[in-house]
């Protein structure tokens, strides 16, 4: 990042105040009156109501709209395991794109944890103050285990955005490219470069989206993960297949996708050479790619591709996936965020990259077209038209597999972040 | 309390929305370069900023004006033990007064744990999200281990609200009424009624203030804590006296103070005429008082009298003192909120019910005349001068006895709580 950029950022941090969320009230507080029903004598009336049937905590406290964004801040961004503290700029700020894209109500916990099961019983104690739980950069493989648990043992959705954030934006991705390359899913032979968190939960859904688990091969450091391998944690072994491929080399011969969570340039433009009519190309590592887009056309002017980034066309980001995902679980009060509610996610963002857009929506990104096909595979960041299609989906698929604890709701589907009021 | 005003209570929290709080953003969030300073890529150059130097979270994130205010559900206002979901609306509560008041940032943090040392762990290990914890509503003797080893083992202001700000104010008054009752503090003979936490703290902080230890005489449902009893804990044991006394009736003979801090009419109006001349009662019991004011009056027309109630004079409400006490606190960076911040907090609000009163504060509580004297020993919740006065005793005290982690701030005394940015 250019210098007067890293300025720039601690500048927006540092003032006019620190911190970029805050705490304000949503009820009356002036006179006596207001004080005594906030307050004491007043507050015993819910209190009590609650006490009898802690359902009604929605009906009287922001628990309902209210996600805490929690980290033990092991693996911040790229930038590796500087701990809980150094990760309160990047909390804060998935605090804001909640409340910015889809009006939830959200505030950062960094916990300090000796062991994942500290981390564990710590976010367990405290998870019923919360509608949701977003978990953020905490690294592979302990998240795995970590969110696990927190799911098994939590009537709350529990949502690892690094896993599952990641692999709900870049499936819908995947699912509109391999489209215009004329390919279906359950054929496409996948190369997944890279092991970690983001890696496994993009596998996994692939597959639940209809891609053959013997079609992946996953790398990890030492190479393609195969069942010859002694080496491998169960969340690696889940992966392994039966294979003659030892290297990337061999792997991306005649492949139709490559999928990079890696690092920069490990993808070489021979390489690509080597896969299959039309690849598909995701190579997400930020904020350098696997291959630049440049080098990628150069070599293969058929490649269909995206990245991290903003600056290049298809970029895979977050932010189009979880404030939506937790309004449509919240607005259902949903139990958890289950693999359909993910499935739904997907395929709301891959449809809404077809749909024809609007003038406005043109001018407000500044852009002439925005029509389906590879340069538009993913609708944009800031597409106002996310937060009713996906937040609507995932409270749909809630319903429907039986995880929603109130009905489908009657305003949907929702207009803007603005306008939300719970 | 009245039907109507139940009802009232449940509206409030209940519409337009549910609760009490929202998150908001303090930065502009609009355009893909607010977003990219918000978050990636600019969000790591705070990161790296903090993961060099703890101390910039003050500067970079929302910390240092972040209060949490925990509980257990454990002693729910006068409820009891009802747990920590239900405790919720009070937390809030809370919550929006640390905001009202002082312009705190505050979130509740509900914690469902299974023994005190889970309590501690869970607090300990996200303490330093926060610029300070506002413990509440835990009950004795728990709190007291509680708050100990989280003073001990955190680096941020810790605060049983229950114990201190009770405490805090209570002092305040009985200062102002000794005084109206021509006695001075080394010498007056008390009886403290109750033996919980806010007795504790209170006797605690008036022998701070100058109180003999010897001339308290603690009283819980056994009657006279005294050296003889073998059924004390050691909170209570600290307060045994050698005395003769068994019983309220022999206790209250003669004595200048009468401290309720127990239940509803504990106190006769024949106990009372036994008291000292000019008697101070502070009938604390909530909501109905050890003693009404008005049989007290008519079986003592020289009693100087407290209670907790907005419905009589001198009513002692903790919203006179925590949220000053933290914004004084947070001001300077304190690590904790020692004795003498407690004390200066006590002087600064006894000081204040002695300043003459400006006809617009008159005017806001709709009356003629505040004047020193029996009816106004404390200053009315909702004093604008509170949020001037308190925290910049509080500060002061901190950079005095070297617990202020940064200068005396030079915008003091604040004006408004609604200016505050920090």
């Amino acid at each position: 990042m250019a210098e007067d950029m890293k300025q720039a950022a601690l500048d927006y941090h540092a003032n006019p105040r620190p911190g970029k969320i805050s705490v304000e009230l949503t009820k009356p507080a002036e006179t006596s009156r207001d004080l005594s029903l906030a307050y004491s004598p007043g507050v015993a009336e819910p209190v009590r109501e609650i006490a009898k049937d802690p359902e009604l905590a929605y009906k009287y406290t922001a628990k309902g709209n209210l996600v805490a964004v929690i980290s033990n801040g092991s693996a911040i961004l790229g930038l590796g395991d500087l701990g809980p503290l150094a990760s309160k700029p990047v909390m804060e700020g998935k605090a804001l794109l909640f409340k910015r894209f889809a009006g939830v109500d959200s505030i950062d916990i960094e916990v300090e944890s000796e062991s994942p099961q500290a981390f564990i019983d710590t976010v367990k104690r405290i998870a019923n103050t919360f509608g949701g739980i977003n978990l953020e950069d905490i690294k592979a493989p302990e998240c795995f285990e970590i969110e696990r648990t927190l799911i098994e043992e939590c009537n709350i959705p529990i949502f690892h955005d690094d896993q599952h954030g990641t692999a709900i934006v870049t499936v819908a991705g995947m699912l509109n490219a391999l489209e215009l390359a004329g390919k279906t899913i359950d054929k496409a032979r996948m190369v997944c470069l890279g092991a970690g968190a983001a890696a496994n939960a993009c596998c996994k859904l692939l597959i639940s989206c209809g891609m053959s688990p013997q079609n992946i091969l996953m790398l990890d450091r030492k190479g393609v993960i195969h069942t010859g391998r002694d080496d491998l944690n169960q969340y690696k072994a889940a992966f392994a297949v039966e294979t003659e491929c030892r290297t990337l080399d061999d792997a991306i011969e005649g492949a139709d996708v490559f999928l990079g969570l890696s690092g920069p340039n490990l993808l070489s433009p021979e390489q690509l050479t080597r896969m299959a009519d039309k690849p598909v190309v995701f190579a997400c590592s930020n904020p350098d790619p696997e291959i630049s887009p440049e080098k990628a056309i150069e070599a293969r002017p058929d490649v269909i591709m995206a990245t991290g980034r903003s600056d290049y066309p298809n970029q895979v980001n977050n932010v189009l996936g979880f404030p939506f995902i937790f309004r449509g679980a919240l607005d259902v009060r949903a139990s958890a965020i289950n693999e359909e509610m993910k499935v739904a996610a997907a395929n709301a963002i891959k449809d809404l990259a077809k749909e024809p857009v609007h003038a406005d929506v043109l001018k407000a990104y500044g852009v002439d077209s925005m029509e389906f096909g590879p340069d538009y595979i993913i609708p944009k960041p800031t597409d106002p038209r996310l937060l009713s299609v996906v937040s609507a989906a995932v409270a749909r698929a809630a319903v429907d597999t039986g995880v929603a604890r109130v009905e489908y709701p009657v305003h949907y589907p929702l207009k803007s972040a603005k306008d939300i009021v719970y």
